[in-house]
């Protein structure tokens, strides 16, 4: 990706197609043109900042993510709401967490969010780490404190040598931030490589069909990639939901003003980070409130509400038939054999109230 | 195991041990002994009866074990309350369920449940099949109906592959019983072989110490074995707790009355299946009220309540160093990745309540 987003956000700022309207390009321009705004995801994970990927830390961060005693309750692990075998998501309209309670937004995908700018709808976290943080502690989550958790794993001889292991110079390295750490390391290994669509950035003209490439072609040509650019189709900045209109209440419901939480500046008012694009095929349901299960009802919403335009039928199809091509391979996980409680361990506590 | 069971139940019958009371007999001897009761889990697993482990059906099987679109919400599945990572449980006292329910029995593991003469604590399936129809449906539990649960595969293509697939000679293969039997052929395959005990049965003197092999010796000779012999040290018959001294309200709660409720039958008021032992020092806390956390408590209260007998001290953590024998290899299953939902698969529905 080239181009400043910015720079483009103002809608009819885009170059015009450089063919007729329906003509599709050649192969190698569209994409040349692919090129200038998408990167495909790489083969092999990226240590984030600050972090590394020995093999010691991502498989204590893999036990860490699956085990459910890092919630109060022991039933709730990351794993719950960013399920591997479910495109990362819970597939809910919001997540349900400690005590059955509804949380207030759509549980976003863990796969390919090492290559987003910031973490949860409103970018609030600036990495996985700080993110790791944030649902052991949230009453309607996990319902966890630092102190419980980092009890729960002194107490367990398997996760003290996995602690020893992952983090070889330290004394003392059982502490949140480390929990954080590892459960990082293990998330930037959770990526979604080889789509058909990073197959054709790659130079596999056979890899997309007619449609899909009809599909990419409009995702540009219309301005999606205004917002849905990087090698995530997303994730890289932040903008307000209804830019041209405001979609319907149970779509944008008012009580949630977005990144507004987070900065307190009245310009951050239903703003979101741009949803990352990547495996989108299986994420429904869509926005962050996870109110609306057709893709392609998604795509119109967008278009209207962020563009201001009426796409015609067949062109939402290929935008669809194209979202479809973002689907990578999966990770596979074997699940992790986690450590046996020891005699101290704190026991689970499913009524526990805040 | 040679013996029939109920012949030596009344306590007293047992023979006397071929030893003195503190010297460990030679290890041939107490291999022979330990034969005559115990047989080894087997390397590979095997079919159940009116089932096959085709790699499709076992495959369909784990897919449907790890999703949790088979419950009403969507939160909940097999894996939820048999965590293959937990040693096939919960680790929660009594398992908790649709919105936040408290079922009323401890989870028990499914790992070696093949070899279980019966499933659940009082026995009421018959075999895995029919165990699989009960979590599903229990409205306690993930609160789902057969129909509801067969549209749910129906209109997800991945699904209608995966069983046509795994019952190639069907013409209408979703249906709630092949549900149910790709599970049971799942499940047929955690098993835990090559145990520090198995090693033992099978030659290998070097794989207990001698302080397991006492615990090994003092579990046959205090009669242990009544109940808990065959390959899973359990699981094989029926037996009133507290068939001599009763144990208090919180271990045996005067509201459950065990296998009472599946005969009607007075002589059946308090009896449970034995609880097979396999892994058993990973599945705490114990009992089908799940109120003992401590392996070496679980033991005293057995053995006063079951045999009528006060152990001393060094036998009784004999025999907790014997039971941490019984920890087998722990099945590496890899995640499935789950099918795509259809246009009309039903949507999750948390708060359903049926």
């Amino acid at each position: 990706m080239k181009k400043p987003l910015l720079a483009i956000l103002a809608v009819g700022a885009l170059a015009p197609p450089v063919h007729a309207q329906d003509a599709l390009p050649p192969d190698a321009d569209l994409r040349a043109a692919a090129l200038e705004w998408f990167e495909p995801i790489p083969e092999t994970p990226v240590a984030p900042e600050g972090n590394i990927l020995s093999p010691e830390r991502v498989d204590l961060g893999a036990m860490l993510f699956f085990d459910p005693r890092m919630s109060r309750s022991g039933i709730f692990s990351c794993q719950s709401c960013h399920n591997v075998g479910l495109g990362g998501t819970d597939g809910l309209e919001t997540s349900i967490g400690h005590g059955w309670q509804q949380g207030p937004r759509n549980s976003p995908t863990m796969l390919n969010a090492i290559f987003n700018i910031a973490q949860f709808w409103d970018g609030r976290a600036p990495d996985l780490a700080e993110q790791a943080k944030g649902p052991v502690q949230a009453g309607v989550e996990m319902n966890n404190t630092p102190e419980n958790l980092v009890e729960t794993l002194e107490t367990m001889p398997g996760y003290v040598d996995a602690f020893a292991a992952a983090f070889p110079d330290e004394d003392a390295p059982i502490h949140f931030d480390n929990f954080a750490r590892a459960v990082e390391a293990f998330e930037a290994t959770l990526i979604t490589p080889n789509s058909a669509f990073d197959r054709f950035l790659n130079g596999d003209d056979a890899a997309m069909s007619e449609q899909e490439k009809r599909g990419l072609d409009a995702f540009m040509t219309t301005g999606c990639i205004a917002c849905h650019a990087g090698v995530n189709l997303g994730g890289q900045e932040y903008y307000p939901f209804g830019l041209i209109e405001r979609p319907g209440g149970s779509v944008l419901p008012e009580g949630d003003r977005g990144r507004f939480e987070v900065t307190q500046t009245v310009d951050d008012e239903y703003v979101f980070r741009a949803a990352p694009l990547r495996n989108v095929a299986l994420t429904a349901p869509y926005f962050h409130s996870g109110v609306v299960w057709d893709l392609s009802e998604a795509v119109h919403i967008m278009s209207s509400s962020q563009l201001g335009t009426e796409l015609a039928e067949p062109q939402a199809d290929d935008i669809v038939a194209f979202l479809g091509t973002l689907t990578g391979q999966q990770p596979q996980i074997v699940h992790p054999i986690l450590p046996v409680r020891g005699a101290t361990t704190p026991e689970p506590q499913p009524m526990y109230d805040q």
